[in-house]
């Protein structure tokens, strides 16, 4: 009897159900031994809680293009994890019995950054620990890519498209607010996709005469509207020498919802234009997941399963040059994917004339 | 020779470059008498500072599927109207002016409630004017539909599909605040197509303890996630109740950046769940026009040229009982066809087990 | 006790799962009765083998936006329906008892044009019957629109407007064949949202020569490209003087797939142009209902749960000037709505230029 | 004076447009010279027959988003380029003669492999060329990928997505037939995206019983209906065993349209099942390119801008491990990048249950 526990953890995304198809159809159709599927709720929590059901076939059937994930997911931030919780339990200790007492072979694991940084943790404390890289950021270490970030792009650059017409229609200034908040990944490529004239991302700062500059000149060339994709931690080239604690003190007694309506502000003082501010926020991780998003996670999902079956443990797919590769996850965790200023994709945007405020 | 000026005016929608090559396309291929359209730039003003383009077949080819108005649009306030300008010129005497100046034989002007102010002003004045009916809110009178309406109602109904997943993922409150500050037949109808638990239109002011109801009980029932539609103008029965003064001064002085976040707060605070707010603001206007709308709005301007034609002035085309009707222009102007709280769809709405907050 | 029957005849559209979501809601929401619902499974064949399953609050749950049907639905032609099946079963008191076995107050039927007539023998035996209007062809008799239709104009349209960059850039002849054997609606819509240059309906029987007399205006005018879209039952005018006897002979020696690349044929000789054939076939019955087809489904199956509630028994509800009604069922059956030459749409049609081939 | 000449060949795909604005934005962006663009029209026959026109800026505006190709394009057979055409013109020759008149510096060619070979003989006479890789079938050797490919895939599985539906709720088998002649790396991706059960591809021939069996199983297991993605290549193991020459003569005298139907005739033979066959065709290569496609189109013409810039000529801008590389035009032509059996991607499907006939 092959005992296999899964949960998905963090913010959700496109493709997590697609995943954990392509798991248990791997193992259940190449092994002959019985299999039993326990899926954790709501992610670490139902490892903490020991909140579960069994996972049958189907429960697998029609997921392959259903959005969100079956089995719930939660933010249980890492730094609290060697915390008692309110009532006095001993999280991690909870996690390691809930895992020993179903007597389970193997963990699968679906998560970001810090989900990573939790089960590396339960890695080292013993476990048998298998992850996928689930994040619409692509910032994981270690992977060239990870589910949910192609939808992502899909919605946020279709959200750009829309803005397109109206900003064009009304000769407007239009911010369109990207998920992002330590790197840019998401808001570079919709940019790009959608045809931003400028896009502000966390890996370069920002210099807001730069921006007023090109919104200018693009005024004079007779075009009048103008598309900036901001992610959501865009910063000022002040802001970046600011520490991390004055940064966040400055943060803290914003009078803006976020920085697109600090930059909007600016760019209606200097230029007179009328800017808009569009925030498609919790959309971006929602919906069906697009074709790539459904092969590359079906494909993890199946890599994932031929490891179980090897009992080779301790691992996220990831996936390299084309090929699906197995990471320690001691390399994955507590390390970010960030974009190089001077990367191929960063030159290439620049020389098709886009302003990164730099 | 026949000489037609077109504009767009108002908050621009899609379909609007559908209609205007619907009017040109028809009256092009109906007379033999040689026409010249001219094209005003961004609407009622380039009427008055006698800004415009003369307009070619080949304007409007490929435009069918294109969002935006290749005219250009902008508000220029009603109640302004006959007030001058900044440089004393007289707006209603320079619209004039430039229509007589080119010996125009007929105004045709897209757009929506403000703007059939205006042009059924302009048609006093004796001016000949043909309008159609423009607006995602559908809020028109005289007409069942304005173009405009069908494709925002899918672009706010992706908008719910989408959080759908996020919200039932997370077990979260989701509000989705969708556009309509006076009447909510977008919302409405987003809400039903979406699935939403609870929707709020301006048209029923709602009680906050019904929604947080709604909310619990949809918990104990093991419903983790709930998702509200809610209109940008929808207001709760304390506010009803005071006059429209006491409110605008009510809001503004209000801390929210809009109605959703004080619901979201209410919420949050009364039943400790985390509520999140999603606003698709200024996408619901743009992006492609989806098939009904190309559909009607060929068909409204294929029925402007044909008045045109006959030199059938004054009217806006409406559609009424799936026909094309013409509307005498004073009968438009200044009336709003908002939500009958009896009516058919709310009740259907409600027996669906759809909650109203009355 | 109330025990409700429930069952999808025929060819299967979008909006079947969220029409009879509408009448599971409506009537376990608004009766203190114990309601219990019995889902036919593959349409007839179910109530005349008594093949059934108890349908629950969770198997309506997150269907609205899922296409086909979860109960499955066949093909169980009326003229056949009294005739013994290949076990000499008794179709019709097959039927019956399966009714009265279960003790049923009523049998929601969701269908199309033949499906009615068996839901009107039904009803002429005695049961008590509600039917809803299923179809994309919109033909139904009684009805301004049917439900699924909408979401087949968008997929209809999305394929001319995919074929149309690949025309326009090979400047090529394309014949898109759309759904719509007897009746137009589909061909018609899709053709003008799609921006055709020819539409041929059943309707309307086109003569080639005026078809290869517009391709050849077209391509003098220096439009390189021609979009047409035909429905399957397009019919030349010397075919339409046929007997339909003559005509089925004809079609049966016939060595073209369909009347599409007979056409195309015919326009290659005249024109020298290259000319391609689509089918999207099946994919226009798939796939997410569109939010219109979503909302008024829902709404259809909330008037359908009225009437259970009601016991107003022997109606399809239809919809006529924007309200929902009840309509006699011995009305609609055996009647089709097909498309008047002389209607508003196709005069507007012709107007914007459109060939029809008359 | 920079003088640039671009043309697109072969069958169109999404895109196009996008990778011509990168080139153009980029070379436009990026030097002090004047520049000169000459658009050929309808590919290489604009070369050989001197039919252009001057590109300016405005021709650039909006098309980022556009499918097809301003330009236009054509089919010019590799094998008859060195053949006079039917008035006896030298084509290679008339092609040099206008590159030499314009006093190009440069010819930008958009293709994929057919069009590559003349590319490469072009290069060799002495031309300065830079290619683009398009095509929808990613089979050009040199590039992990080539743009047109995601786009179509979205395409092809959006339609297999609409067929499920369908295919559940009748429990019929359908066949899906994806384009792709000799590479199968279309109907793959579509296939895996689209949950298809058996996957049929050029690169892996099939036989006609593991399908069946495939089929026969599945209803055993109570799973009503089987969707088969099947290349238009697809070759069972018998045909596989002729030589082409046999091989196109049987297709010739083939009674079917295409493979798909026969598949479709033996299984519904052998299984007593309703088999459907949907051909999506030229669907696949039109609308709008998707935001993957933008992206990395827009990327290939900043590169091939900057080898303009360069004058680095010679090459095919490719994609190897997530960055532009320049591959030698003699290097590209002629060969195909057909899909490994053993790739990874097909163990993984393998494991997940997909059939490929082997």
């Amino acid at each position: 009897m092959l005992r296999i526990g899964m949960l998905t953890s963090g913010g959700d995304c496109q493709a997590l159900n697609a995943a954990m198809r392509g798991v248990f159809k791997t193992v259940e159709n190449n092994t002959n031994e019985p299999v039993e599927f326990y899926g954790f709720e709501d992610g670490y929590k139902g490892l903490i809680y020991s909140k579960f059901r069994i996972l049958k076939d189907e429960d697998f059937t029609n997921i392959l293009t259903i959005g969100g994930t079956i089995l719930g997911t939660s933010r249980v931030p890492f730094k609290t994890i060697r915390e008692p919780d309110e009532d006095g339990v001993d999280k991690v200790a909870a996690m390691k019995q809930t895992y020993y007492k179903l007597q389970l072979d193997c963990l699968v694991m679906l998560g970001g950054n810090g989900s990573h940084k939790t089960a590396n943790l339960l890695a080292e404390e013993g476990l048998n620990v298998i992850t996928l890289p689930k994040t619409i950021d692509n910032d994981l270490w270690g992977t060239d890519m990870t589910f949910g970030f192609q939808s992502a792009v899909d919605i946020a650059t279709r959200c750009i498209d829309e803005i397109h017409t109206t900003a064009s229609s009304h000769g407007r200034v239009f911010i369109v607010e990207v998920m992002g908040h330590k790197v840019g990944w998401l808001p570079l490529n919709a940019g790009i996709a959608g045809g931003a004239d400028i896009i502000l991302i966390p890996e370069i700062p920002y210099d807001i005469k730069k921006i007023i500059d090109v919104i200018e000149e693009r005024d004079k060339a007779g075009k009048r509207f103008s598309i900036i994709a901001v992610a959501e931690g865009a910063i000022s080239k002040e802001d970046a020498k600011l520490s991390k604690k004055e940064y966040k003190k400055k943060l803290a007694k914003h009078e803006y919802p976020s920085v697109s309506y600090e930059i909007a502000e600016k760019i209606q003082e200097a230029t007179g234009k009328e800017v808009r501010v569009t925030v498609p926020g919790h959309t971006q991780r929602g919906g069906m997941p697009c074709p790539y998003d459904r092969v590359f996670a079906s494909r993890l999902g199946a890599e994932a399963g031929r490891l179980i079956l090897k009992k080779e443990y301790g691992f996220m797919v990831g996936y390299k040059n084309r090929e699906m590769v197995k990471v320690p996850l001691s390399e994955v965790a507590g390390k970010l994917k960030t974009i190089d200023p001077k990367a191929g994709i960063i030159k290439q945007a620049k020389m098709l004339g886009i302003c990164f405020g730099d």
